[in-house]
């Protein structure tokens, strides 16, 4: 049965809301976690949430509730990590010099197939390089890269990369469109993905050199997925594409300023709502219009971005995440996992 | 006095919206135009504004209604144009083949003196090429770039460029920072603006080269404007800067983004409110707080994009602007000739 490690150790909010997300994803989804960390630490949080179980606001305001479990019946395996690689660390020095942190040890447990595969929501440098490091990559793979997924007008989309690579070639591209559209078959259940190169025209010819040789490529390419051709981000949410190509830099770039954006609409709309006795009886009723909204989205329903690539699955969570997002990102790394995306991968790439 | 050249015929909605924006601006700005393109075609559409008035919207809904205006009053010169570069067309053939388009016309009006500034919203690429190959790069700047105007949390920030260079090296992005700093100062009336790289982590090690090295650059250079380092895409909006530093690709994929995921977001609440009688109800009381957002992210109250670094000033207009668009491109023209801007670009770049 399949195992999904977690660094408890990592992220804003560890351990309490990682192994909280942990012990809810195991529940939930009847998966058999192991736990990588500080032993003692783990075992207290367990004890705590034994205790009182753990609140969850299910990513939005209002949906605050504390969920008992019962963890006597869930398979949880503790594994012991005596380090923690902080934020600010360089993470290439960072998992070299700490090879007991819970990020290596996580990624050690996937090779030594005690797990799966691992969760992570600690430094995203230090997890893309333990996992480089540790799993390798897959033969025939150039670069491995971030797949995000956000939110767009009808399903969700992936965009590829989304901050691994600051430097691509076109080859490295194509290789991310077929992992792209891998991953959009196998795990968000889009039969033909649109593969679109991320790009500032339609227009065969505009952009960069990278875009630009992109195109040329993966139209010489086309029997093998649905491309069609530039996408630019003005049309990039609006139901035009399923997977989105791009360098590391530009994807990563886009990924933030699609949460900036909304961020800012969010506040000018409560500022505006928040104006007049008037417009606060207004907000309140518009609340519950927005909140059927929030899980469209809110990048917690994807719990967070696979590291494809790599000889074994690693999901980047948010630094942010809480129990919410961590449940969902086991669900992630269950299914990439049970669906045998990198079986797919390998066939698909592989040397 | 200051006279702004409009070219009639560029932009989605041309003539029309076109000379009713640019006679609107003529009577609020009192500034004497100059209208570029087929002499018949800007008679007649002079006439039917003189007779019937124009519509406008203000850029939203909501506000529609006609305006009349005596033109007569106006002090308003035609200058006749051939031809018309479609939006389809290689910028650089076309400009070369097509002399006696409106885009070319209008420039060589700025180059003889006819007029002080440029306005259009045909193909951009063409105002660019146009633009550079008949004013000329301002003796020292290596590229000339386009420095847009966005809406954030507080004021609108500059990003530059807007896509006028896919390709670019550090000299040329510590060169956008001064004149997007002087753009900042000038005509939006910020004091000491902060000038950022948009890069994807706030470390100066984060990023590709390109970002690396202009971090270094523009530090080294400190002393010559306020350097905050690099801004994430999801902090860029929320009041962290004033000026955006990238190269045109990653710049013009942050505009287009800005504007795609403001487009999905207000759909998907409208699609709520629409959802239900109640939700109708609500959606038609919360309109008049939207509606109060509306000019705060509407790009149209900005008219358009500054192209610095040439001997002239030229503004480009959105492709789908209408009257409210032109007419603030016009103020906007007739404030960068005004406040000397391209004096104090050379002043700090020129050789």
């Amino acid at each position: 049965m399949t195992r999904i490690a977690i660094d408890a150790m990592g992220g804003d909010y560890a351990p309490h809301e990682i192994i909280a997300g942990s012990v809810w994803a195991a529940y939930e989804y009847n998966v058999p976690i192991e736990l990588v960390g500080k032993h003692d630490d783990i075992i207290h949080e367990l004890e705590k949430i034994k205790q009182n179980g753990f609140i969850s606001d299910c990513g939005k305001k209002g949906t605050r509730k504390r969920i008992h479990i019962d963890i006597s019946k869930l398979d949880i395996k503790i594994t012991h990590a005596d380090e923690i690689i902080e934020m600010g660390e360089h993470p290439g020095q960072a998992i070299r010099k700490k090879k007991k942190s819970s990020i290596v040890i996580g990624v050690k447990s996937v090779v030594d197939g005690s797990s799966d595969a691992l969760v992570a929501a600690g430094s995203t440098g230090a997890a893309m390089a333990a996992s480089l490091f540790g799993m390798g990559r897959i033969s025939g793979i150039i670069r491995p890269a971030i797949a995000a997924t956000i939110p767009s007008l009808k399903k969700p989309i992936v965009v590829i990369d989304g901050g691994a690579n600051s430097e691509c070639t076109p080859e490295m591209l194509y290789q991310f469109a077929i992992m792209g559209c891998l991953y959009s078959k196998q795990l968000l259940g889009i039969k033909n993905p649109r593969v679109g190169v991320l790009n500032i025209g339609s227009e065969e010819t505009k952009g960069n050199t990278l875009a630009q040789e992109t195109y040329k490529l993966l139209e010489k390419n086309k029997d093998k997925f649905n491309f069609i051709g530039n996408v630019e981000g003005n049309k990039l949410l609006l139901d035009t594409c399923d997977v989105a190509v791009s360098d590391g830099f530009v994807g990563n770039v886009t990924l933030k300023v699609t949460e900036g954006v909304a961020t800012l609409l969010f506040r000018l709309i409560k500022e505006q709502f928040k104006s007049s006795v008037f417009g606060s009886m207004v907000g309140l009723m518009a609340q519950m219009f927005f909140k059927k909204i929030y899980p469209r989205i809110n990048y917690e329903e994807y719990g967070g971005s696979l590291l494809l690539g790599v000889k074994g699955i690693t999901v980047i969570s948010h630094g942010r995440s809480k129990a919410y997002a961590i449940k969902n990102a086991v669900r992630v790394a269950k299914e990439a996992v049970e669906t045998g995306l990198n079986k797919k991968i390998t066939e698909m790439l592989g040397e």
